[in-house]
């Protein structure tokens, strides 16, 4: 009765293999205990969520990509369907935003405030499968809900910058902006502020087509050069740095609050001072971060070698009130679970204190006094702290030996039915 | 906008409070912990299954239970579907044995031989919902491929019970017994092998109806007083230990294999004096575990405070095979995750070596010079291993700090503006 599986994962989905596996329980840990050293607390929801809570339209494009789960039983009827949401009763979550401000939402009483949560877990979207990109995915978000003050950005920045230094990377940037500064900004400018949106998404693509492409595009859609030019402008005089908050505190009175510059440069200079890992912090006024539920500060951290960021989040004080019909501050940090997995794979990254690993072959039929005089070597080894390996001798034991050494067992005894007594 | 979402969960499945989770982490990582010195490695495979995998009939009653996946876009026709199968592309895994089936029929030239692998994952049924049954649930296997002899089982259950053992779980008993065993004994009483099952499903009833209700049942479904007196007069026969084994292999002559006697003999034995924690090993000869598909060693772990297993396996050296086409030995654990941690939480486990807690609390509108003051000491304390929370002074300040204390913060430091630098 053979019934032959299909032997791949679904369409965009992935096997982990041992040697992935072991980073991403490595990193995994890291990121529980040094978030726990800031007090944070992990949570966890269902990765099944209400379908009519994933399509609130706070999802965006991902709204898009749900997989969707069929109604079961009586509730499902073919026969009188007419489209999918009659058929359908839950989803997949596509993100951990949603299911946070519905456990906020459901727990709130329950939990301390402010609340700093940790979550890590998968998440799933239909993307078009391409190199690199998966349709299951682990998302790692820490949020900090009923915090309105600035302590709340500092203690993000101090943790996540803490654990990517823990994991030996240094060559990195914490990019700083604030959404208000990027409006008082263009406002100081002259455009207009039902134009910002449109505006930002030009400025946003400053790394690609440079200051000059940013200011072709904003006159083709009709800007006038004054105003482009002035905007322009601002970047060139602008430092990114603490200076350059103050720069802009000064230039963009009357259209900036004075307290997010303050606050601003309090954050810099905070994280400058109190950090624990090896790296930069910089303003960045053409920091945009695409998502609008974002209304104040907003940071990316980015990594020379990437090419991108490996992280990024920002303060989002009206979202959980959507939700839940009660403003929350909140202000929140999502990891680039899988980037940093990539990073420190391609990297060859070695884990620091690895475990020994030793090895005891066992002769074929070994007796029975053999088998326990090999495993009270284990268990004292084991108990020392090392990975041991027990295994029957195979026929060719050469390359059982070389098979081992590069799975990393370089300690490997053999055990002959005459002699393992004496070991 | 208000747009309120579902608080609650979808209908049987779970929000994982702090307390919780705090339990469910450190579980997970004493289990990775433990079975990493026993060498086994960490695999992972998607949440998400081809349907046709998950309904291949391994599954039992399970696949009734299968949440299912809509079909996506152009390929769902809901007009022309007729039945489910029409509409649905992929399902939640059910348990963790399917996937582990097609994880190794795809890569088993990648992995070393024998393979000890470790699964920890959510799986998913739609059970009826009742206390303490959920619709998503962890689940924890274990398993080693490619290994015939009882090293597997030995391992296996050493590993467990270690594990189990740093959990400060004591009393509790490892019950062992072999299909064969099984087998030997109806046949030496005289049932006939295509009643075997039926015979077993009765037996299986014997700590809820005692062996006069066993007797009873069988009598009931029409087998002969003489064979049930024969079979029930062996289990009074037969000791829960090495004894009732010797015992079996000379009663049984003829019809149990004497190395089937003899190897579990060998893992008892080897088990008794490896052992890690402080726990009994039982020759059960009336356990069964309902699963057709072990094929010879068959063991639970069971807990007089539980009043059932927390942990249940055995050999099943013919299932990999039936999905890869090629027989692969294969002997496997399932650890009743859920069930540890409902037990440690409500015995009230505390984790032993937990950090210490420290929290600071500033006054409304600290200084910068405060802030970055507060923020070197919290540095240094984290440096330190303690957990750090830094937060601002609330205006019922008593209130805030009996909330701290009850999670935990025991040392709490207040921060005023003209004091803060002199701490």
């Amino acid at each position: 009765m053979v019934m032959a599986l299909k032997k791949k994962p679904v369409t965009g989905m992935k096997d982990m293999l041992p040697k992935e596996m072991e980073i991403r329980d490595y990193v995994i840990q890291m990121i529980k205990d040094t978030y726990k050293t800031f007090g944070f607390t992990s949570i966890e929801t269902p990765c099944v969520e209400h379908i009519e809570n994933l399509c609130s339209k706070q999802g965006g494009d991902n709204e898009k990509l749900i997989f969707k789960i069929l109604k079961r039983g009586e509730k499902l009827k073919i026969a009188e369907a007419k489209e999918e949401i009659d058929l359908v009763d839950g989803g997949l979550r596509y993100d951990l935003t949603v299911p946070l401000a519905r456990y906020y939402a459901n727990h709130a009483n329950e939990l301390p405030s402010p609340f700093k949560a940790l979550q890590i877990g998968n998440v799933w979207r239909a993307d078009r499968p391409q190199r690199g990109r998966f349709r299951q995915f682990m998302q790692c978000d820490i949020d900090i809900l009923g915090e309105p003050g600035n302590l709340a950005e500092i203690e993000l920045i101090l943790a996540t910058t803490t654990m990517l230094g823990k994991m030996d990377f240094h060559n990195f940037t914490v990019c700083i902006n604030d959404r208000n500064i990027l409006k008082a900004m263009a406002a100081f400018s002259g455009f207009k502020e039902e134009d910002f949106d449109e505006v930002f998404i030009i400025l946003d693509k400053m790394d690609k087509i440079g200051k000059e492409g940013v200011g072709e595009e904003l006159v083709e859609m009709g800007y006038t050069k004054e105003n482009v030019d002035t905007y322009l402008g601002l970047f060139d005089e602008i430092s990114p740095d603490v200076d350059g908050i103050r720069f802009c505190k000064e230039k963009l009175a009357g259209f900036l609050d004075e307290k997010t510059a303050d606050s601003m440069e309090t954050i810099i200079s905070s994280v400058e001072s109190a950090k624990e890992a090896d790296f930069k912090v910089k303003f960045d006024p053409t920091l945009v971060r695409g998502q609008s539920y974002y209304t104040g500060t907003i940071f990316e951290v980015t990594m020379d070698e990437f090419g991108g960021s490996v992280a990024g989040g920002g303060r989002y004080d009206k979202m959980i009130g959507k939700f839940t019909g009660q403003d929350t501050p909140a202000c929140g940090f999502s990891i680039g679970f899988e980037r940093i997995v990539m990073l420190l794979l391609e990297n060859g990254y070695e884990i620091p204190s690895k475990r020994q690993k030793k090895a005891y072959l066992l002769e074929k039929n070994m007796h029975k006094e053999g088998i326990l005089k090999v495993l009270e070597m284990a268990k004292a080894d084991r108990a020392a702290g090392k990975q041991v390996l027990v295994v029957n001798m195979k026929k060719n034991k050469k390359f059982q030996k070389d098979q081992l050494i590069a799975e990393g067992y370089e300690d490997i005894t053999d055990c002959y039915k005459d002699s393992v007594m004496d070991l």
